[in-house]
């Protein structure tokens, strides 16, 4: 289980530091309800087409799992954080099929914490997500860095 | 407009290669209902907490950008054709905020196209999509590898 402190800040992301949190279960309606609306391939939608598939059986769309992440990554630590917001993305990974049932669990490992050079009230954290099923496989990976401010602001 | 052919394969994507093609109008409703379910930070809820942010307004949640944008590669050229999924995202770049009432469009760029060398049923084809508002401003780029099988098997 995630060992972050309430309301963490930039302070609070030390390098190194490996937590495991969350027990999300995808369910199939969701599966389909977010293919549906956004990535209608016939893999993510019909039983039959994902069993014929590479998937081998009806699954997640990858946009699907990311969002999966980032809901349990504000629920694990982000919810009532000091983030001001992400840059991007640096790499996902998708590496093995999200099927309707999985239950899912993060691991985060935190890369780097970097103050920020042009603004003084924030700084950098750079994680490496893993998204694990009830099987310990991982199932996504991501490289993501994101800004939070610091606790108390260095001064302009 | 996509010059895209009804029912791509892998033949059909020619490196170097450039279109533009649709026309996504972003709701309030929508940007918020994606920011309730998989990222409740209250700069993606709420007009005043977006206005106080970096984003300088109510504003998509990068992941709902994605969702979009895969939305309309599948209306644009992924429906009907030989897609049998993706590796991964090599790059995701948030640049700009996208706000309720945008409507984007996407330009598509080939990078390169290459033939699987274990599997000569398929190849992957590299994109470059930047996602566009109706300013002219791009607001998100990735980079993202998919794989489509071949017009024509090549043998086993």
């Amino acid at each position: 289980m995630t060992t972050t402190r309430p309301y963490p800040a930039f302070e609070d992301f030390v390098p190194g530091e490996i937590t495991t949190f969350g027990a999300y279960e995808v369910t199939r309606e969701e599966v389909i309800d977010f293919a549906s609306q956004f990535d209608p391939q016939p893999f993510h939608l019909d039983e039959e087409a994902g069993r014929a598939s590479m998937l081998g059986g009806l699954a997640a769309s990858g946009w699907h799992s990311c969002a999966i992440l980032m809901r349990m990554m504000f629920d694990g630590f982000m919810n009532g954080s000091t983030s001001i917001g992400s840059p991007g993305i640096d790499e996902v990974r998708w590496l093995k099929p999200v099927f309707p049932g999985d239950v899912l669990s993060v691991r985060r490992e935190i890369l780097d914490a970097r103050p920020s050079a042009s603004k003084p009230d924030r700084g950098v954290v750079r994680f490496r997500f893993q998204l694990m099923n009830q099987k310990g496989e991982v199932v996504m990976e991501q490289t993501n860095p994101i800004f939070f401010a610091r606790r108390q602001s260095a001064g302009a």
